[in-house]
Formats: structure tokens, sequence, C-alpha cells
């Protein structure tokens, strides 16, 4: 294809100079091509105002990218290992079916804020989609909760028995920690959710330029005003984005680790069925939870990731550097490791099995402990003074199970 | 002093286990304690709703424990090597000035909740006291924004020219950062302002408690409900915290790359006076800006402080871990290290000598070639014709400074 | 293809919970599959020896494995989505091909020494590989040490001019760097070198088992004694050994980072040709070093790798877990990133322009400063009085360019 | 205390400014001191060859060096907050006592080779000071599984019970697991055991200079010979130390993973005597083992003060930063950890209980299925159909504890 941005010669170009520097862009920009059709529509819009195009031309590119969003989804059209980017595949697709009209589109903007303003409408199409399928993990788990709310569970602290809990109120705890994952994710968004578009390269436009109008094309509440800024935050919006997934993540990554426990033949406090655990190769009677240990990893993937996404722009000046290009793919791949997540982990909870027989039988009496010493707390005795009562009371078995 | 926590047989304890077991809980625990203390005040007022003690004992407690925290700060009480942890000097305080009822105020709490709301409260009042600091740099920034706005200044991308900007857009771009970094601050607190009084050790209480007075009297927006989930978000709240302030030294990490830079004598767009910068020992006629280096080094620390933070937690179970307490250090690190690198940001920047001749002097006339382009484009020429048109004018000396 | 290791019910696995277990192995084992031929031959030796086959069925089993590998590599055979994973392929196809015998060859295994040898074998490979590779460059690096031995460049610290070096010393600081980057690969690979077979499962074989056969067959040094032990080193050693490649990644990006500095117009003290360069898409006098910033990125992404299998197996307990198998994803992009990183420098070093002129007008007379003090040092005056003499004499222009 | 590097005017520096650049170090530096006195007194040799001072003079600086380090050893003299740093209290204190030859001493270095000579100190001192320490663990170690090399324990994998191993197994695998980690601190250190003495501030001197003689007195193996490259390995090797000390932290880290599994009511495998663990302030039945949970701690520590390290010089170029100067905190707060972690674990091992009823009790029939299906396995039948045959005769009860 073409090249837009190539500097002289590019025929001439070391074929390993030239897949370094494209990198991954050719599997990861199939992705984002889609948000960048839209983001070039929203562009099209300003530049109607702009009096770059007319309303008619506008149109028209309007609907020729509609055919090539629709061409991209089929996979008829396909980023290539040949090709620049997304950015380029579009021009060169216009300019193709639309001529002049064509070499018009990159008036007034740069593959800058071009790329901004597809990875935030990405973000925000993925955070939608994400916080979907947590919501969908929360009715699960508030299903659960509520079935075996008064089921007793031992509840663990420093990983020895402490005071007994219920099923339900430990099913309730990832609930109201998804929620406020959620909350991040939103709270978040209300940062990152800003029209780029216009600040160019970074350093704006030396015509007046209507701004607002891309942004409201495209549904961004307010336009991030500074170009210069608008650069700046490459890299440090979608590391607040993932820091949200991180979260999520960390959530569910205590969720697993307890499986992996409480699945373990010591407790068997919850199992599931056959058909959602794995084998051995060598050793005949092993069923194994990998699923839980698989969703359990998942944490480490993304804390890597949000970190990966942080070191490319490590102490660099302002304005853009191509280090930044990689943040691309610790992004897609955090949002493809969450999606995952959710979905095998609310897939699994909907065949959990909760051994409810397990899980009365592991309450021992001294966890009843604290309750007596409140008890006697509550009748006058100076907290204190009750809980040694009690404790010597416990004696010599203080902390073994009877 | 006499312990409340340690199992059995506390004196036998071998001293490099007890030593361990504290940890750095002797020098950081100074710092929770006057969280830690109004912290239990408002546990006190849970008391007297809880039956537990009357209004009338309340009034002693909360005076005891202002003279507490009066001695705390005039350095006559310290929590020591010797101790447990601010916790148990508390409780001894008062049981040593109240008698039994000092020996009532652990009534329906735990270590656990205790540390939890002390964490908040500290957090609560660092986050304030950063963001009045982050508003003082902001103001600097603004003012140099506006005293020099119309001073040119080249803007680079890829570290090379690119286009011109004006010394006014540039320190702008650092304001409109700080006030994201100020809404995020603001937006995480939402999440972790939350009280956690009455969870217990996490577990909740054995008998009915009165969480929303606690709350009410700490100025809590809302209780966090599930016990579990307020022990789980140790460490976590924690980590968003930090992660905000890791945005703050993102934001002033890159302000002090490009003043490393433009202090280079190749470049001179900036300058200290002679007391902001340091020599060498060995070159008599260096003259070194380690104060930008140093306030770049920041970020390094914090994002270091954010995983050693999100690490304590990583894969454990729910409930309670020693790992966390850990988290401490890293927790007061960070906002020292904030504080630190805004007031010397501030300090540095409010005696910044602004080089105009040098700044004027450094914008080549290539940089207007994308003016240029416009221009053309605007004319009604399609983009990428003019900038065609532009490429070939410019011809060999294209990306070369005349 | 028939599985090995589903627990049971295997066709009724949801699509969801098997694509998300077998992860990325489709892919990725398609990498190891050749390394876990050779392994399987190896076991096959120990075979023998243990009277599970004869000899005769070895050398079977030997050329089906040879003829594998060539399918293999032709890409007439690929572990595919719907496959377990490398290790059931072989089997399977032993099993396909020589029947009964092909049953016998996963006696005396697990899949968790199997992998564990064949990912040592190709940490063996691509270790040999990178120093290959890392030798032509510092060829090249001495090359231009050599060619530019006596032209003149400034040295900096703190980023401030401070005395003259060469451009030979320069790059010989980088062969230097380079060849302790390699020490370190050699040294480490003393650690990893060790033979796993015969571990089995983490827990050894209930029979005597001829693990030095198999170690000999596969040309380890020495075998890994205790198997609890070699089940531990999954995702240790490989943190070893991607340690390396940080280190070599740390040499090369501050090369690139000193590349991207130097490249820029102020300094221009080293160029490259055009067709190693980029473009822009909006500003046409555009010349862009991207080459070096995606060679400065690589660091970026090894450290995040490197954390990343740390992160895998954290606070875990002893024995094997799934969340290891994520480990080979991480490795894989570490060794890729690496060749691809050392290749491009290579190559643009080899077409690098090298400014004399720029180089030598950049050292300015006060560089000599030192000079001058040693000079007075060495005649008899005191170090320190010789330093204030000459500080003096440089008076106020200290620090400032004449 | 007078100012040796303090660029002008340096009375009147606001204090928030030097406070900030000199950081830590009037801590850090009296850990320091010690190793730079020996560093200088090696540097004094190379003085007498240089011909800069005098056989004798060397003699007088050698015994006022010996008389600093015992008056730093005895606190009578202490690097403090007005200093500048270790390096200038000691050419202070020569100057102060021994006149115009303390005035030499700083001829031919810089307090950039000063600090990476101490540091080398300091690391190869440490170095010993912790292999030493391992090396008892590892006896403690050797000792438990020679004792109980008989006692059968459960393997797990997949934290599932797998096959039997014996307790002498268990702690054997930490032996070691533990001499390669050794074997890789020895190795490590071949690399950064060089002297980089006579590379002053990164660029050589510009007379010629005996570096062998320092390295000589220091027992040094070799000279750093590249001084550009000297100055790279500023952090580096630090990075690289730090590194041996993780492997050791996950070594020991996972001893204590397992350590809080099993010594778990559910388990009891282990257990420790009261005055090693802690109780609750609320629950009075509480046996805590949070010394195990601290030891796994640490590890977490390691992973992050590696990272900082690292990220102090992350995408900076050649030359020395002042962002380095923070990598003196990582390091000797991580061996400080180091040490500690092995003395608890030393300490709590010499006491540690085996519960032996309880370890042969929890191993199930089902455990010995791999030892069937071998048996069949070597008795003729194909490895996987004696496989699927004993896995059929486990029939439904596959996985589920009899």
């Amino acid at each position: 294809m073409k090249k837009l941005w190539a500097a002289k010669k590019q025929g001439s170009t070391e074929p390993v100079i030239w897949d370094f520097l494209t990198g991954k862009d050719a599997v990861l920009d199939n992705i984002f091509l889609p948000y960048d059709i839209t983001g070039t529509q929203g562009h099209a819009a300003a530049l109607v105002k702009a009096r770059i195009i007319t309303r008619a031309e506008e149109q028209r590119i309007r609907k020729a990218l509609n055919t090539l969003r629709e061409k991209a989804r089929n996979g008829k059209i396909r980023v290539q290992a040949g090709d620049e980017d997304c950015h380029t595949v579009i021009e060169m697709y216009l300019t193709k079916n639309l001529g002049d009209l064509g070499k018009k589109i990159h008036t007034g903007r740069s593959r800058n804020d071009q790329a901004l303003t597809m990875i935030r409408l990405y973000m925000r199409d993925q955070s939608k989609r994400l916080a979907k399928n947590t919501n969908q993990l929360k009715n699960v788990l508030a299903g659960l909760a509520q079935k075996y709310k008064s089921v007793p569970m031992p509840g663990y602290s420093h990983a020895q028995k402490a005071m007994p809990i219920t099923v339900g109120q430990y099913f309730s705890s990832f609930v109201e920690a998804l929620t406020d994952d959620l909350v991040l994710l939103k709270a978040i968004s209300g940062i990152w959710d800003q029209s780029p578009l216009g600040s160019a390269a970074g350093f704006g436009l030396p015509i007046k330029w209507p701004r607002q109008i891309a942004a409201r094309a495209l549904g961004f509440p307010c336009i991030q005003n500074n170009p210069i800024y608008c650069q700046a935050s490459r890299g440090k919006f979608e590391r607040m984005f993932i820091f949200c997934l991180e979260m999520i993540s960390q959530t569910l990554g205590r969720l697993s680790a307890d499986m992996v426990l409480f699945t373990m033949q010591e407790f068997r406090f919850f199992s599931l069925p056959d058909n959602f655990t794995t084998g051995s190769s060598l050793m005949p009677h092993k069923k194994n939870y990998d699923l839980f240990e698989m969703t359990r990893a998942v944490r480490a993937s993304l804390t890597a990731a949000g970190l990966e996404t942080d070191l490319y722009g490590f102490n660099l000046i302002s304005g853009y550097h191509r280090d930044l290009q990689r943040t691309k793919e610790p992004l897609v791949r955090t949002v493809e490791d969450t999606a995952q997540l959710i979905k095998v982990l609310t897939s699994a909870l909907e065949h959990i099995e909760i051994n409810t027989n397990n899980l009365t039988r592991a309450i021992s009496p001294e966890m009843y402990s604290t309750a007596e010493t409140m008890k006697l707390a509550a009748s006058g005795i100076p907290f204190r003074k009750a809980y040694q009562t009690v404790k010597e009371r416990l004696g010599k078995n203080s902390g073994t199970p009877p």
C-alpha cells in the first residue's frame, strides 16, 4: 500500500526496519480500525464547519466510511503487514474511492490526535462492555449470596479460623467490591472522556478550528483544551483505564485464590462439575481446579501490563514519542484478558456446588470465643477483662481445634 | 509496655522475632497515632449508643485522648520499639488514666477496623494537604503561562523540532494536567472514604452495632457495609490513593524531564539561579540542575511503591494477613515524597529564568511548513496535495535545520 | 484431537472454559514443539535403560519424532485451538503411527517435567542465538569505535557538558557493557541448564529411574536433583533468563536514548539515511528517528515481562500451579523482542553517519577546566586549591557556554 | 560543614531545596562511610604511584582514616543533615587534620567513582554476610530433612493432593534452591566486582593514571576499563545484586507460603511454640503465625525495590544523573530486609514442631494411583492403557478423598 508518513525512498527501507517500526500494528490496528473510522466521521463534521468540505461531501465521506467499516467487519479489508497503520488504510480508501475529496480528509488533523481519538472511543466501548459483563457476574454472585445466606462458613484471618460468617456474607463481599470497581471505572472515564481532536500533532492548529463540532459528533462530553496536554495524556489515560481493570482483577483474583483453597480436599467447601476441571497426564486420580488458578493469574498479567504502559513514557520529555505506539498492545491485551476472566468466572459460579455439610462442620467451637467475650462485655464487664477471662478459660486449647 | 495481642509467654519472645514482627511500626505508628486517636474518639461515640459506656464516660475518654494527642504532638509520648503498635499505646494510656473505663474502649472493635479507620483518616488529611499544595503549584505555573504567553517556543515531537508553540501554552499544559490529577484524587476519595468501623476483624460483630454513629462522628459520608469487603479493601484503597499520587508525579516528572533538557547548554531555554543548582567536586566549571533530576526521580519511587503495595496482598485469600501491615510504609513514603516534590518544584518555578532570546532563536523556518500546508489546504487544495507540494519545496533540506 | 488430561465428559466442556484453559498454547506451543520433540527423544533413551522399551523401539520412536519435527517445520502439523497442548500432539502422533509403542512414551514422565525440559532446551537455543547476534552488534560497535577513535565528543553528566571524550570511547563503552551482559547470560545458564527429566509431576517417580541417561542424551551438564525443587524452578529459571535479556535491553536502551538526543537538530552528532527514518502525516518537514525510540522502548516491554513472569508464582505454595503456564508467553515475547532489538540496532549502526564537524564544534573551552586543574595538581598544588583557583578564574562564566 | 560541590552562594540555598537534594544521604551515608573510608585508602595508594603524595604521606592519610573509621563506628562522627554527603565528610576530616595533604586526596577522582567504589565494597561485604547466614539456614533445613527423612507428607499440585513425598524431600528442596541462589550471588559478583576507581566523573582522567594500584589495594580482581561504562554501571550493578536477593526471597517466600498453609488447623503439619506466634486483640482464641506471613511479604518489598532501582535510570542518556543517588536507599533496604528474613526463618525453623501424626494421616489412598499405574507399566502394559485402567478403577471417586 502507498505510504503516507514514510520519510523518503520508502521503497528502499530495509524490511527488518519496516517490520520493527510497524510492530504489531498490522494485527492491533484491525481492532482499532472501526473506532478510527468513527473518529474520522466526527472529524469530517468539523471539516464542514471549517469550510474545507461541503455538507454533501461530508455525506459522501460518511457513506464511504460506513462501507469501509462493513468491509472491515466482514474481513474483506484488513490492515496488513505491508501497510503503515489503520490511519493510512482509511485515507487511502477514501482517496481511492472519492479522489481529491479523500485527499482532504487529513486537513487539520495528525495521526496523533487521530490515534488519541480512536483509543478513547475504544476505551469507551470496552468500558461499557466490561461493565455490562461485570454486572452479570455481580448478579450471579448476588444470587449465590441470597440462596446460601444462612449457610455458615468459617471466616479466616491470618489464614487461621477466626469467626463464623455465612456463605451469603462471603459472596456479598465480592458484590460490594465489584460495585466499587465499577464506580472507579465510571469515575475515571470522567477524566479520559475528553475530545483530543484538533490538538493535531500536539501543538494545535495554526488556524482557528471548530473543535467543539467533532467533540459533539463523537459524544465526548467536553474537549481536552491544551494540545500539549492532549499529547501528554497518551499513555496516561490508557494507564488510568488499565488501573480500573487491575482493580477488577484484584477482586476476582482474591475470589479465585479463595476457590483454589476452598476446593482443596481438606476443605471442599465448594466444588465444580467435572467438565469444569481437568486431570493429570500422569496421575489418574487427579481432579484439578485449573480454572481458578487461571482466573487468579490474570491479575499478574494486568499488573505487568499496567506497569508496561507506564514505562513506555518514563522519563520522556513532552511531545509524542514512538515508544508510545507500543501502549496499544498492553491495552488490548488487558481488555481481552479482563473480558475472558469475567466470562469464565461467571460461567463457573453458575455451576458451582456449595457443600453445606463441609461448611457447617468446619465451624469449630473456639470460633465463638469472640461472641462470648462480647456477651460478657455487653453485660458490663470491661472488654479487656472479659477477653482475658475467655482466653484463660480456653486455656491450653487456645488456637487448637478441639 | 504491656502487650495486648502477643500470644503467650510474651516475655520470652526472642528479640529478633519481636523486632521483625513489629517492623517499622515503632516509627510509622507515630505518624498514624493522631489519626488513631481521632478514630478512637469516633468509636467511643458508638460505644455510647451501644450502651457500653455512658455519655459522661465518653466525655472523659474524649478528653483523655485530646491530652494524648497533645502529648504525642509534643513528643512526650511516642510509640517505641518495645511497644506493639499505636493501637496498644492508646488502650494502655486510657487504662492507665481511666482504669476500667479504658478497658472498655476496645469493645466492638479489632485492631483491623481500627487500622483501616486511621489509615483512611490519614489519607483524607494528606489528600487535602497535597491538593492544597498542588493548587499553589498550579498558580505558579499559571502565572508563568500568563506572563510569557506570547514568548515563542519550539514544540518537539519524536524529539525533533515540530511546530512553534508558546511558553504560555507550554506551562498551561501542566496546569491542565494537574487539574485532571486533582479530579482523579477527588474521584477516588469518593471510593475509599467509607467508614470501616464495626467491621471488627473482618467478620463484623456478633451483636447489633451502631456503625452509623461512628461514621458520622468521623465525617465519613457512608459506611462500608460488608465486613469481609472492609477487610479486603486493606491495601486496595491505599493502592488507589497511591495511584493518584503516581499520576501527579508523572505530570511533574515530565515537567522535570523537559527542564533537564531545556537547561542544557544546547538549549538554555530556562535556567535557575546559582543557589538552586550544584557544582562538581572534580570539574570546577560545572553548574548542575540536580534539582530537576531529583524531581524527575520521584516518579520512580512512587511507581515502585504502588507496585509494592499491590504485591503484599498478591494471590492471598480473603481475610487479614500480616503482610498487609507493610503497606503502611510505602503509603507514608509516597505521601512524603509527593509533598516534597510539589514543594520543591513550586519553589524552583518561582525562581525560574525564562530566556526569551534563546527560545525565540530556536524557532527555525521549516517549523512553519505545517502552517504553510494548512494555508494551501484552506485555499481549496486537497490537503495531501498541499502536503506534497510543501514537502517537495523543502526538498533536500527536509529535516535539516537551515 | 483426543484429550489426555481433560478430566471427564470432556466433550461437554463449555467452549469458553476450554479456550481459557488452553490460553495461548495453541499459538505458543508451535514454538516449543521442536524442543518438546527433542526432549521426548531424550526421554526415550531413558525408557530403554528402564526396560520399558527396547533399543529397536527407541529407534522407531526417534525416527517418527524426526518426521514429526520435519512436518512441524513445514507447517504440515500444527498445534491447534482444539488440541490440549504440544505434549498431547506428540503422544497422539506416536500412538497413531506406532500403536501401543506410542502409548508407552509417557511412562515415567509428567507434562510437568516435559514442559520444564522443553523450556530449558528452548532457552539454551535462544541463548546461543542471542549471544551470536549480540556479538555481531559488538563487532559493529567496535568497528565504529576503531574508525572514529580520535573524533572528539562532549561527555555529559547531569545532562550538562562535562569533559571531552572521543567517539571511540563512547562506542567502546557499549562494547564493554554488552560483554558483561553476555558474561551474565552465560553465568546464569550455568544455573538453569540442569535436567529436570525424571522429576515427573514434581514428586519424582515411585520406582528407580535412570535420570542420568536422559540428561546426557539432551546435553544437560547435570541433573537437577530434588523433584520438588525442579518444579519450584518453573518460573524461577525463566525469570533469571529474562533478567539477562533485560540487562541487554538496558544497555541498548541507553544507547538508543543517546541516539534520540544526539540526532536532535541541536546536536546532530549522528544521523541516519532517509530510509531508516520516517516522516509525519501532517508536518511535511519532519524527519523522525522513530527507530531509536522503538529500540529504546523494548526495555519497557522486557522489564514488564520480567515482572509478569515473577508475579505468576507470587505467594504460591510449593507444587505446580496452572498460573505458571502463562509464563511461556512473556518468555517468548521477550526473546523475540530482544532478537529484533539487536538486529535493528545492528542494521542502523551499520548505516549511521558520524558528523565529525558537529561533534568537534560541540567541545567548548570550559570543558577543559578539569584538565587544567589536574595539571596544577600534578605540579604540586593541593587539588582542592587548584580546583578553587580554576573555578575563580572561570568566574561569572561558570556553567555558561562561552 | 563546609561544602565541596554546592555551586555558589551556598549559604543562601533555600532549606527546602537543600533537604531535597541531600535526600536520605544523611542517614544512608553513615552506612556507606566505612566503605568510603576503605575506598579512599585504596585511592591514596594510587596517589603515591601517580607522584601526587609520598609514601609517608599515604601512611598519614591511612592512619587518619583508620581513626575516622573508629570514630564513625563509635558514633563520634556522623554524617548529618547539614553535610553534603559522606565524601565531603572524609575530605573535610582529612583537611582539618592533615592540612594541605587533605586537600590532595581528591586528586584524580570524582565523587562518581568514589561512590561506585564504596557501593561495590558494601555489596562485597554484604554478599559475604548474607551468604554466611544463608548457609546457616541451609544447615538448619538440612538438619530437618535428615531428621524427618522418613516421615511421609502429601505432595500437592494445583493445590490438590498428588503423590506422597517425605518431609525430608520437602526440606531438601529448599536446601537445593538456596544452593542455586548462592551460586547466582557468586556468579553475579564476578560481574560487578571490578574496580571503577580512575573513571573519575565517567570520562576518565586527562593524565595517565595507575588504576591497577587502587584496584589491587582494594582486592578487586580487575579494573572496569571504559570510564563511560563505569558510570553506566551505576544502578545496573546494584540491580544485579538486588536480583540475587530477590531470588533468595522467592525461595524463602515459597517456604513461608507453605508454612502459612501447613499451620492452618485443617493441616497442622507444622506448628511453632507460642512465643513465636501472636494473638488477636479481639478474638481470645487466636494463635497466629504472623511470622510466616511477614517472611512471605519480604519478597514483595524486594521485587519493588528491584524495580525501583531499575526505574531511576530508565530511558536516561549516558553519564551520571542525580536520579541515581536514590538507588542507595532500595539497595540498603533490600540488604537489611534479606538479612532479617534469613535470621528470622533460621530461628523459626530451629523451633518448628513437625506433627508426624497429622502428616501421616494426610496421605490418602488415591495418592498411590500413580505408583499403581507405574507398576502396571513396568510389567509391560503400555502406560496410557495402564493409566486408563487405574482411572476407571478409581471410578466415580476420582478426585474425591475416600
